[in-house]
């Protein structure tokens, strides 16, 4: 039986296990990081906690353990699940509260680690650039890794429905910001280019190593820059998934 | 004890009801509703059944009952509780799924519906120009009642740190676009104005009752307009709230 981690305690997954009231579910009001775990390590680890905590700082929750602590989680549930290998989800919401926007004095964080697979060798993707909807590099919420993925489920549904596996969200601008759930990167003239940060792009932890390990450069990308892109990648915290190209 | 209604059973609302894969907590897949029932009368029900549905047919979430089927779980969620008077809110989520963005072929979504009390009368409002963050009106999602309210959320905070009661928001072209979970009205040389759907406020139900009953009009309004504001009025569904006045 698959188990999730929540508050500390370790429960079965398919049971309820979120009040009604939480904030995480009725308003948006949490954050998250996947985790990839190779081998029975944590990757990125120290990134991932940074990142939360940034977060978290800019929201005003608390964070309920030291990086240890969120160490520790990790590698508990991965371990009660008897896995080596694993994608483990970290949420971190406001907790359960009565109706309205403003959070109750004494905040009670809901904490939940859940697991998943790995994902296996996919297939060069094939994207479309999306229509429906954008990333709006102007949010302070596009650098930070909110549970508010609306922009992206709808254009990745955008891509599914005419045949590709994923889609790049133009900015405001009119820049490539990243694909719906992972960082961008394109080989042109030799030279790997990322969206920056400001374009939109979600500060992502293989994206970070990926600038050192592959001495690439963060620049605004316009969709006709990558008809000169030799190879093109999206990255996430779980793998790097090659790009076939841009169809339609 | 406080019941809930969820996909058709009465719970007790203490103890956990929602999956932790709910792709409404995973990823704000979802909308939701909040309607004022007043002496056992659901008001403005066709309204928000109405609105509920364009969210889900833009979202492509099915909404599992007909208006009749909604507003008898509404009723229904008001007497299990013993009220005749009572804030309801709807929440319709994609339901439980595996990670990732897309949905999964068989969607089970959620439908939960809880109870609080109606909003007493409040002291006229003071509000501050929120700084920390603004409304997209260009995102497809800022004419949607979607669950993800963190604009509101910090802005709000901002208003409270201020020691004013809520926020207004501005668009991305410095219009005024709405308070954190209210529409917003301003009485200018004896003329009711409120902002277009187009500078992002939201379409709500008591908006379109008061353009109605008040001859209101939309029209974009600055910052520097209310200034000749001789009565500025917060709306929801669950009522109108005078405003004070801006500080700071």
């Amino acid at each position: 039986m698959t188990m999730i981690w929540l508050n500390g305690e370790f429960l079965p997954a398919d049971r309820p296990a979120i009040l009604a009231n939480d904030r995480g579910f009725t308003l948006g009001d949490g954050l998250f990081e996947t985790i990839a775990v190779k081998a029975g390590v944590a990757l990125r680890m120290e990134a991932h906690c940074r990142r939360l905590r940034e977060g978290a700082d800019f929201l005003g929750l608390p964070v309920p353990l030291d990086d240890q602590g969120l160490t520790d989680a990790v590698m508990g549930i991965v371990g009660a699940n008897g896995l080596h290998d694993a994608a483990v989800r970290l949420t971190l919401t406001a907790g359960p509260a009565a109706r309205g926007l403003p959070r109750p004095a004494s905040l009670s964080p809901t904490l939940l680690l859940t697991v998943g697979t790995l994902p296996g060798e996919l297939p060069p993707a094939r994207l479309i650039i999306a229509r429906r909807t954008y990333r709006n590099e102007k949010s302070p919420f596009s650098r930070l890794k909110v549970t508010s993925y609306l922009d992206g489920i709808i254009a990745r549904n955008e891509a599914l429905a005419l045949g590709a596996d994923d889609a790049l969200l133009l900015n405001g601008n009119g820049h490539v910001a990243e694909a719906t759930a992972s960082n961008f990167f394109a080989l042109i003239e030799g030279q790997w280019v990322t969206p920056p940060v400001a374009d939109g792009a979600l500060p992502g932890t293989m994206r970070a190593s990926l600038l050192r390990s592959w001495n690439a450069v963060e620049r605004s990308l316009l969709p006709a820059d990558l008809d000169r892109a030799t190879e093109m990648m999206l990255t996430t915290a779980l793998g790097i998934r090659p790009v076939a190209g841009l169809i339609g």
